[in-house]
């Protein structure tokens, strides 16, 4: 069994999340995948915090299955250098900013020459034309932008980024996608692509219902904190804990359960709560109930009713349950590897589980620039002589 | 030129989001896909509001590109009808519980048989095995399982779930990646695979560094609002019209800007704020100066101050806003397809742009079981008398 990209080379020009976390999935996909980085700096990425052993757990965790080399990127050799490297690889991928690549004289145009069949996936924050190409685009711009952070918070506070760059990664995911894409594309048509892919687009293309209902029915959606849009009781309560648990109950059977459950079967015909309306009409009220036997129990007690009565729900899990989860354990989502430098970090597994050609963590993410002369001996054939000539001269 | 999939047929027996943004991608980027519903009821996600001319239009986000066939999945006939669509498919998507293709006897086994080089590709909440694998899995609970509600929301108040379902669409991403990375090593060995991708493990995935902190240095991490864990000011302020506008100028370079922007130079010698540590420390201090500039002046204002001093800004745009974006519209993200019985409906586009292959929206969501026939008749060469015998015993 390989892997499904067994000999597909990366050239990975990336920085931050958006690109490191495409080639994480096509390392992850048994890609071999080569990570330029700047010399004696690397991928911004290496400076975030938290540290461990002076190693960004940041840039840890995006990776893997990669190998390093250092380039002076604003070196007058650094252009051919790049250009010998996209001859020898089937696919480029890089989130500079649009013409970054151009003004070093690398475009689509000059690698497509070199190399007809190689993919070049580009990643930035508006796409590479259009009038916002040029501004500078990141997770939290294209949250705000996309009206995704309009959407998330409560109806009082101000609007609210999501718990992680998750704009940034499915940015990445599409990326990875297309790439894989025009590799099957390229089996038919002998030919390569360029592939655009933009953080604001991946954004909007999540916006389920909101698009239509402004644009066709002039309805602004906007944010309900916890609370569900379409039936009630369905939200986060707090627990005598302190914790807090998800419970999603809004239809009426699930309701009635939960009028067992809390011992209080006269709700059910009360008036304000006996259809789905008029439940969601009076939320507030229905939803205090709920909160109030939430408050009046320890959390094991909550989830343990609510698991008897078939409700839908769970603990809203702190870091500390997620790396106790028994399911994650089984499925080997909890990987440890071992670094040089960091010694034990634990990251994600692989997501994506394939039965003939499964994904596989081969290699811990590289230090800078560790890989420099056996990629160039090896992709280039350049002998330790030559390597060290551009060493001499600080492109490498 | 034509679609990286063109060619591929997809079996699609998926519900609700994952399952049908998976085919959606398969979709736009050219496949072939067949919708089998539940006949007279079709995919969950028909049911779902808001509603035009009766019509979801969150079952109409998610399903251009598909051909709609009905179904009795509960007739004795069934399964023998769903491994003859199988035998003609290259892909078979679902998001069943676990153990349901198998109950019907269709399980990988049987399909394998009948068909080797079928792609299967299974979405699930937890996974096809593991102790939680026959639990309900849906977004909320992945957002709240995985430990990423936890690190969103105010510090005071409780974990939020995101402004949308995240983790279905990611997981509906990394299984259409999976399933083209399929489709390539098919190229290579012949063969179709089983590809088993869960809500929990994408949710996971996107963690970043929340994971090691935890299980190798013991920091939980948890929420911060929108306020920057590493540098400040950097957050949402509110302006004078009541829009919010996000801000991230936390380094030196750009503090340095922002105190000239609001004209408070005295700001850069002040003890409390010369370091980016120190102003992380006091960091509601320096945040209420900025948001009482901001609550002075104008939303217009505000922005054209940002961008003049070149500081990292956007308005936190409504869904008014998103559907007037220039950029938008001009990189074709705004859609407006119109649907037999729904009208005018705007939807996003397509989300890569593949320069020699490019992915088209060809279709628009279908009807309940619209092309019912004249699939029967392309997939399985089924003639009109065909199809009434398998009307007339209420199969299809």
């Amino acid at each position: 069994m390989t892997a499904p990209l067994d000999g597909i080379k990366v050239l990975d020009l990336s920085r931050f999340i958006a690109g490191p976390h495409c080639t994480k999935i096509l390392g992850d996909m048994g890609a071999d995948v080569l990570k330029v980085e700047k010399v004696g700096y690397g991928d911004d990425g290496r400076h975030f915090p938290p540290f461990q052993n002076g190693e960004s757990l940041y840039g840890l965790s995006l990776n893997r299955n990669k190998r390093s080399m250092v380039l002076d990127f604003r070196h007058k050799d650094a252009p051919a250098m790049l250009i010998d490297l996209a001859r020898n690889a089937d696919v480029l991928v890089e989130n500079f900013r649009p013409g970054t690549m151009e003004e070093m004289g690398c475009g689509w145009d000059v690698l497509q020459a070199v190399n007809p069949r190689l993919v070049m996936t580009r990643l930035s924050g508006f796409g590479q034309d259009g009038p916002y190409a040029m501004r500078p685009g990141f997770d939290g711009i294209a949250q705000a932008m996309s009206g995704l952070m309009s959407l998330a918070g409560d109806p009082d506070g101000p609007p609210m980024l999501a718990g992680t760059f998750y704009v940034d990664y499915m940015t990445g995911m599409y990326g990875a996608n297309a790439t894989v894409a025009a590799l099957f594309a390229r089996e038919r048509t002998g030919k390569g692509q360029v592939i655009d892919v933009a953080l604001l687009d991946s954004a909007v293309s999540v916006l389920t219902t909101a698009l239509a209902s402004q644009a066709d029915q002039n309805v602004t959606l906007t944010r309900t904190g916890n609370r569900d849009r379409y039936s009630s009781p369905a939200n986060v309560f707090a627990t005598r804990n302190g914790d807090y648990v998800l419970i999603v109950s809004g239809t009426n059977p699930l309701f009635a359960r939960v009028c067992t459950m809390i011992e209080m079967p006269e709700l059910l015909e009360d008036p304000r709560f006996t259809t789905v309306p008029l439940r969601l009409q009076n939320a507030a009220e229905i939803e205090a109930v709920v909160q109030g036997w939430c408050m009046a129990h320890d959390t094991d007690v909550v989830i343990d009713a609510l698991n008897k009565f078939g409700i839908p729900a769970c603990k809203v899990a702190t870091l500390k349950d997620v790396v106790e989860n028994p399911q994650l354990h089984h499925r080997g989502q909890l990987v440890e590897i071992n670094h040089p430098v960091a010694g034990k970090v634990t990251m994600a597994g692989v997501t994506m589980q394939m039965s003939d050609t499964p994904l596989t963590i081969r290699r811990p993410p590289p230090g800078l620039g560790e890989h420099t002369d056996e990629v160039l001996a090896e992709w280039l054939g350049l002998d330790a002589d030559a390597v060290g000539a551009l060493k001499a001269k600080r492109l490498v």
